[in-house]
């Protein structure tokens, strides 16, 4: 039977949502892996909403749900109503919204408050044995909601970044953006995505192998 | 060397702007193979802005060259800066965007006009013997822009649809979502992608052909 793979978005655009072509590449990799997709995000105002022409803040209020569904071509639910029990793993791609929406980890480094909803079903997950996939930056969301658990994982080489993790109790693992690092303990499996690009074409590489560890785990 | 070539966006989203998975899988593609990416779209107002999870009109302005910069990551000029001279081949991945942004299409039908720099830049690339890509619902907009060369093109299987495409002087070839049509005379290839879908890995299959194809021919 085919395996219900959850992908929690977090708007759409890498500087205030979920990266596009991380998420994009997700769902390709799953859909080839015979994985059934449910998208997800939770239903919450963007605390920022950027103009990708130049980075600029636009006085706009944008649903990081509402966002997320551009993605997802419609075909969202809002977080609160998944729990742990109806998929068999879920994927977090990367961009700003993973660490500004999902969390609050880029403004607020390892005292990083975690999206209740978030924090809620990633430990669901965890509980359950479910496997978890997270790109880019989104592992610190995960670092953060699931310290308790010291789970090894990876953003990269980022030093920075690296040592924010292991601040919040996380172990992490330098990786290549070809790479996946595997928390067999916990089922947890990153790719650095483009925490390291540069380019589309290298950052599948990775998001297909997590894709296919992730399904296998499920 | 590298063959440059030009995506042109419509927008964010597949109900008012460029479908996301097929302008990403474009690039995906076009990296793969071993093309120089030039993302471009028109500065103008969207004629409608379009709440993903329920397909309502939001009553916000957004602009198509803003909202286009978030699947080009930030990598994007305005499509009027642009010229047949300085790429190789041009690519326009579809979504309502490319019908209701790029033309009118989506509600004049045959009567579409085409934006004027979206006009221009088409007719460019085949005066200068240079091959057009087009996806889904975006060879409408080609086929009026280059009404004149009465090109061969698909948009799938769609009747009506069909009967509007040679109502306005082109040649419609029924095609499946596998597959892609080449007018070889005028240079341009075409796919169905989601006008048949039903999902991504489908339309990846076309859209991988339709990128080598067009590469090629550059």
């Amino acid at each position: 039977m085919a395996k219900k793979v959850g992908v929690l978005l977090a708007g759409c655009g890498v500087f205030d949502g979920s990266e596009i072509h991380e998420a994009v590449l997700t769902l390709l990799f799953l859909d080839q892996a015979g994985a059934q997709i449910m998208c997800m995000a939770p239903d919450m105002d963007q605390p920022h909403v950027i103009d990708h022409t130049n980075q600029s803040s636009m006085d706009r209020k944008r649903n990081v749900l509402v966002e997320s569904a551009r993605i997802a071509r419609g075909a969202i639910v809002d977080l609160k109503t998944v729990n742990a029990e109806e998929i068999d793993a879920l994927i977090v791609p990367g961009g700003f919204g993973a660490a500004k929406n999902l969390s609050d980890f880029a403004v607020a480094g390892p005292q990083a408050k975690v999206h209740p909803e978030v924090h809620r079903l990633l430990n669901e997950m965890v509980e359950a044995k479910k496997p978890i996939g997270a790109l880019c930056i989104a592992p610190a969301t995960v670092a953060k909601a699931l310290a308790a658990c010291h789970p090894k994982l990876t953003i990269g080489t980022d030093k920075g970044t690296a040592a924010a993790i292991e601040a919040m109790g996380a172990k992490h693992h330098s990786c290549k953006v070809d790479e996946i690092c595997v928390d067999e303990t916990h089922k947890i499996v990153t790719t650095p995505a483009y925490m390291l690009g540069p380019d589309i074409k290298h950052i599948a590489v990775g998001i297909e192998k997590l894709v296919k560890k992730v399904v296998q785990l499920a």
